[in-house]
């Protein structure tokens, strides 16, 4: 009966850490975008941050990069090109100054994110699926649903200038 | 047999949901900060985002701000006060200029996470200990190395012009 116990035990381990990677990585939400046949992946908001960046000129936003497990641990092993599997998602925000920075600092200098601006986008890595497009395929998504095809063929076309980085324009902030 | 067996699943289950929150939030790395005894938190760059950030002027940063989960929980659920036990942190990096990013857009317009900048702060909750300063402890770290007492003592008043959201600057980005 230890035994049993035992193995009851490892399998019931395993279930629990199979289910929390499964929860973040393979679910799916809403409406697919059009050529790459992507959905938003379900609770990509609680992924781990890869790096932020600040998009001035007319886009003028904030941005948080996030990945999944494997795009994570790709990101901190350094691995080029990322492993199929490995999705990233860009997330941006309107880039607004923070009200008490002023008094805080004695002159404005902290602008922090308000309310989303410009979409959520997502790379997904499937070296056969996306073979013609550097193995990514790509997805716009605005207040949660899908941009047109017409916006889906400009992301490949701007990514390839960072060919060596196999086309992801961030790196992994430590 | 079998409610035994069960028994042992559901031991085993919370044994792993409760490891995996602790790993995240309880232990401590290297030299204490003065004054409020902080340590630096082990794994918090695997904490979830909470937001982000850019300091123009002489700091000239890209920040991110992580929770701990009790932190993500208040920070979603608009709690204030915070809990006691939400911990809030603080990374930074050089504001630099994505090299690919004239050729992406036709201007230089994107700026990235470059190395880390500006060290690495926390923030911790416990309103008994911390009853003097708005029930939070504060911490900067240079480098994994504690800043020293007199940095320490600049924290809370500048924590001060927040007061009417608990102290803390940021708020949850969507």
């Amino acid at each position: 009966m230890i035994r049993i116990g035992l193995a009851l035990i490892v399998t019931a381990a395993l279930t629990v850490a199979l289910a929390y990677t499964a929860l973040g990585s393979e679910q799916t939400d809403g409406d697919t975008a059009p050529i790459f046949g992507i959905k938003i992946p379900a609770g990509y908001r609680d992924w781990r941050l890869i790096s932020v960046a600040h998009e001035e000129g007319s886009l003028n936003d904030l941005r948080a990069i996030l990945g999944n497990d494997i795009a994570i641990k790709a990101f901190r092993e350094g691995t080029y090109p990322f492993p199929d599997g490995t999705i990233i998602a860009r997330l941006a925000w309107d880039y607004v100054p923070l009200a008490e920075s002023a008094q805080a600092f004695g002159q404005l200098q902290s602008f922090v994110a308000g309310p989303p601006k410009n979409g959520v986008q997502f790379m997904v890595k499937d070296s056969k699926k996306y073979a013609s497009t550097g193995g990514w395929g790509f997805a716009h998504f605005n207040d949660g649903k899908p941009a047109d095809e017409t916006v889906h063929k400009t992301c490949f076309a701007c990514h390839e200038v960072a060919k060596a980085r196999d086309f992801v324009f961030n790196r992994y902030a430590p």
